[in-house]
Parts: structure tokens; sequence; C-alpha cells
């Protein structure tokens, strides 16, 4: 038996779905009734407190987010695996996000809109795509699909990560001492690590004021389509006032939605989207976590199950 | 000999690097004393009236930029073949400027931007890139990688020009014929076509009134990168007042600098760039033009030749 613990997601839709597409194995809502010990596995989103409750069958947590960081501090969490959600879907959407801000920037938009409200006809000429070098935190499945779209573009490429990595024209940095190395090449820093200790407040003014500043390129950015855990706004609003930072993208926040009374609505080198880099989309993710149960009940291991200890 | 004939940028810079690059052979510029029956090729870019008097042994007029309408409209150009300038550089940065427009649209940009500034936290997906139909009008060089681009980032892609391509993953339509069926699929409509009689004003209210209107996509865009003489800017204010554009990114302008009067500049849907999608870069030029120079002496036939009749 699947059950759907959604909350702020159309549930009845994805039970709907899922009934069809596993039909006729059993799909349940938390408003019907069943016999919890009866539960192999729940599809859960922003579960409550109560969620695991009398779950003594459960062989599986799958969580309708690519990003676990959240359901990872729950405090009943059982001793399960946890299987994210990887989609061919999901990560076509972030590459679209990051690409569009990726490219946004290295044309100098914000330069050109400012001469543009004060009526001026300044010709400079933006570097090419060549010229400006991208680095991207973060290389797993989000990260190497947004290198290879921006690496079809013609960007020079860097990426960090934890662990090492090997990626064909990209020049890859590791761990916690390349990441000044990392920084100190990058004009355009996009952030799509998953949220751990170790990844909390990344994205603050000490990181930002190592990062290239070329002339040319206009000043450093970044782009944040992860968490909002990863980033220090106060560290933002610092930067982007200073000069440290030349714009920023930011699809998260600390606080969601993003409060009324932030300064970061204001500034006009902040481009604020609210939180829709990439949605997980209910057709893959039917498709997506259908197919891990058939493939699980028939036998076969579990995919993109979590490190607990990585926390991702 | 060369001689150079450039007005509105650094003729002595690219004097310099031509007499550089095609040592011993002779190059000069219009302040220089020469004997004009001794120039077998001039470089041009906004050539005065009497640019060609007395160039009696002209073999080919070279064309710093990628588009010669202006230059076929000269009162005194010589019958000798014109050879525009077709680079991998000029390429890229169009291309550039062309990608960075698109996936702004197709990310709802103006959207979210009014959303901002209205510190409006609104969640709505933009459709992944396979969901959007961009349609390149002009299939040349330039419309070619541009379309290689997209295709890399997921774009379903259409293209129409006046002769029939074949062009791997795009929908290709031809002529005045097929406009409309082209017109009535596409949500961003890019135009990198030649300026020419047949295309002047071609970016007109019954074409915007045409194209597509998708409820995902958010409303039809526009990016012209091409001429001015391609817009009606007029019918760019009126459509985008009354809903038949969702936006427009303009780099060329039918008067440029674009008069401090326009109401363009106050439209914040219209977005301006001056002038500078591509430029013909000085090293770039310098190899391109000192090769076609030492082909030609060594009896080799020129390439990229303008076709009169065609007008590009």
């Amino acid at each position: 038996m699947l059950l759907l613990h959604l909350s702020d997601v159309d549930e009845a839709a994805w039970a709907a779905a899922f009934t069809e597409a596993l039909a006729p194995y059993p799909v349940v809502r938390r408003s019907d009734s069943f016999d919890p010990a009866q539960v192999r596995y729940i599809y859960v989103w922003k579960p409550k407190p109560d969620a695991f409750e009398g779950l003594t069958s459960l062989k599986a947590i799958l969580s309708l987010g690519a990003g676990v960081d959240a359901l990872l501090k729950h405090s009943a969490l059982p001793d399960v695996p946890i299987v994210r959600f990887v989609d061919a879907d999901l990560t076509q959407r972030m590459s679209d996000y990051v690409v569009a801000q990726v490219t946004m920037h290295h044309r100098l938009f914000s330069r050109f809109q400012a001469d543009q409200r004060a009526r001026r006809w300044n010709q400079l000429y933006p570097p090419s795509a060549s010229e400006s070098t991208v680095g991207v935190m973060g290389l797993g499945v989000l990260g190497q699909d947004a290198l290879k779209r921006l690496a079809a573009l013609g960007f020079t490429l860097r990426g960090w990560s934890r662990t090492p990595k090997e990626l064909d024209g990209v020049e890859v940095f590791t761990g916690e001492d390349e990441f000044d190395a990392f920084l100190s090449g990058t004009d355009i820093l996009v952030n799509l690590l998953p949220l751990t200790p170790e990844t909390t407040g990344i994205l603050n003014y000490d990181t930002f004021s190592r990062l290239r500043r070329d002339r040319l390129a206009g000043g450093p950015v970044i782009v944040n389509a992860a968490r909002g855990g990863h980033q220090r706004e106060a560290d933002i609003v610092r930067a982007l006032g200073d000069g440290t930072l030349a714009a920023a993208s930011l699809d998260v926040f600390e606080t969601e939605p993003l409060p009324a009374d932030s300064p970061l609505w204001d500034i006009e080198t902040c481009y604020i989207t609210p939180h829709v880099a990439a949605i997980s989309d209910l057709k893959s993710g039917v498709r997506y976590f259908s197919q891990v149960i058939r493939d699980h009940e028939a036998g076969e291991p579990l995919v993109n199950v979590v490190d607990r200890n990585r926390g991702y």
C-alpha cells in the first residue's frame, strides 16, 4: 500500500494519478480509512510530526522534492531508505532557470536596464561567452546538466564539489582546500548544492569577495537555485550595495515566502523569483515513483537513495 | 594595396593591425598619401559619397559589417564583388544575445519583475523549454547558429526563410506562402533576416497579431537582432500596449541612436540595448580579411560575396 502525505500541493490530484498508474496496487490518502500497518511506501512533502506513526511495515519514504534537507530534520523519521526525485523534466526546468539567469547577467542586463531608465544610448560590448567563466557549485544530476547546456553555449566552465569528479570540458575543484581557487576564477557563481550543515550559509560576504573581478564581465554575479539556507541575505544586500556583487538572481530565501519587509525586493540588481526554478511535475513524479514501487515490489534494489550521513 | 575607409570606428587601430598582418603588402588610410589607381581592395564602414573615386584597379570591396544593406545604397558603388564579414566570433556574440533574450522571456521575466516591484510572492511555473516554440526568421549563418544553441537547451524550433532549407530538428517554412503557418505556431519570434526591400517593416502589427497566443508561455514575444528597418516602432508600442505582444527585446532601431523622445524607452516590457548584440571584433576582422586578400592575390576565388539582386 502507498500512502500519500502531501502538504501545500494538490494531494487529491496526485492520489488519482498514482491510483491509475499503480492499479491494482492500493493507494490511500491520510483522510482515507486504512490500516497503517499495511503501508509499505509513503510519498511525502512537508510531512506533519505524526506522519510516520503506526507505519510498522514501511519499506521506503519517497520524497516529492529533489532536496531532502527539511525531511531529514523530521523529529520522528523512521530508519528506512529515503528515495529522492531525480527526473529529466525537473532537471530540464532547473537548467532552463540557470541558463536564463547566467546568460542575462553575461550580457550585462543590469547595466543596459540602468541605461534604458536614463534614456542613455551607451554602447558597450559584452564579452563573448567563451570570455566569461561560469562556476557551478554542486556537481550532481542538476549541476552536470546545467554545465552541459552552458557548454553548448560556449561558456568557459568550472565546477566545485565535495568529492572528486571528472567532467568533460569542465575544470573541477574539490573540497574546502580548492574552494578559494575555484572562486578566484569565477565570474558567475551558480549554486546547485544540497543543503547540509557544511553548505549552510556558503553564499556569504567572504565568498562573494573572493570571486573574480573582471572589468569586461561587469563584476561578479551569483545565482542561487538551491536552498535559501545556503545564503546570508544580509550579506547579499551589503555586497550588492558596495559593488562586491554586480547582481544576484535568487529563487530561494531564508524565509519563504520572502517577507514583504525584506530589503531584497527593492534592489534593482537583485532578481527575485518565488521558488519556481523547477517543480516536480505531477506526470513525471507519478511515472518515476510508480516505477520505483513496481521495481522494488519485484525485488529490485531502490535507486537514488539518500545517504543520511552526507545529507543528500 | 589595401585602403581603409572606416567611419565611427578606430580606423588607426585597424590600419596598424592590417599592416602587421599583411606585411609587406601595402596598407593605407584616407589621410595617407597614395595613388588611388594602386588600390586593389577597400575595407569600408559607412563610406562617404566620394569613397570610391579614382579606384580604377579595385578588385573587391570588403565590408566590416555582416549586413550590407546600407552599403548597397551607396550612390557611387563600383561594380566589383563585395565580401561580407562572416566570422565565428561575431556569430557567437549574436547567438549569445539571442539566447539570453529568448531564455529570459521564456522564463517569464517581465511577469516576475512586475511581481517584484509590487513585493508580490506569486508562484507561477514557467513552461519547460520543450513546451515553448522559438521561431527564427533568417536561416543564414547567424540563424543556423542561434538555432543550434537553442536546440541544445531543449526548445521546440521552427525557422523561416526565402529559399527552402533543411535543418536537423527544425521545422522549416519557406517564403510568403508559409509565413502565416510559421507565425501561428511561434511563441518567441527572433529576427535575423538580412534587410532587403522584401523584409523591410516585416516586424509590424499584422505580423505580431498572427503569433501563437499560448496561456502557459505568457504571450508572444519578439527579439530583433538584425536591423531597425525591419521593425515598425509605432506598431511595437501599440502591440506592447494592448497585449498583442507580451514583451520585445530590441537591439536595433529605425533611427540610431534611439531618439531620447522615443516612447520605447519607457515601456517596461521593452528591453533596449544600443546595437551591441554583436560586433565585428578587430582581431577576428583582421584575421578574416587578411586571409581573403592573401587567397585572392594567390588566385583563389572570393568567398562570402554579396548577391546584389538578393541584397545580401
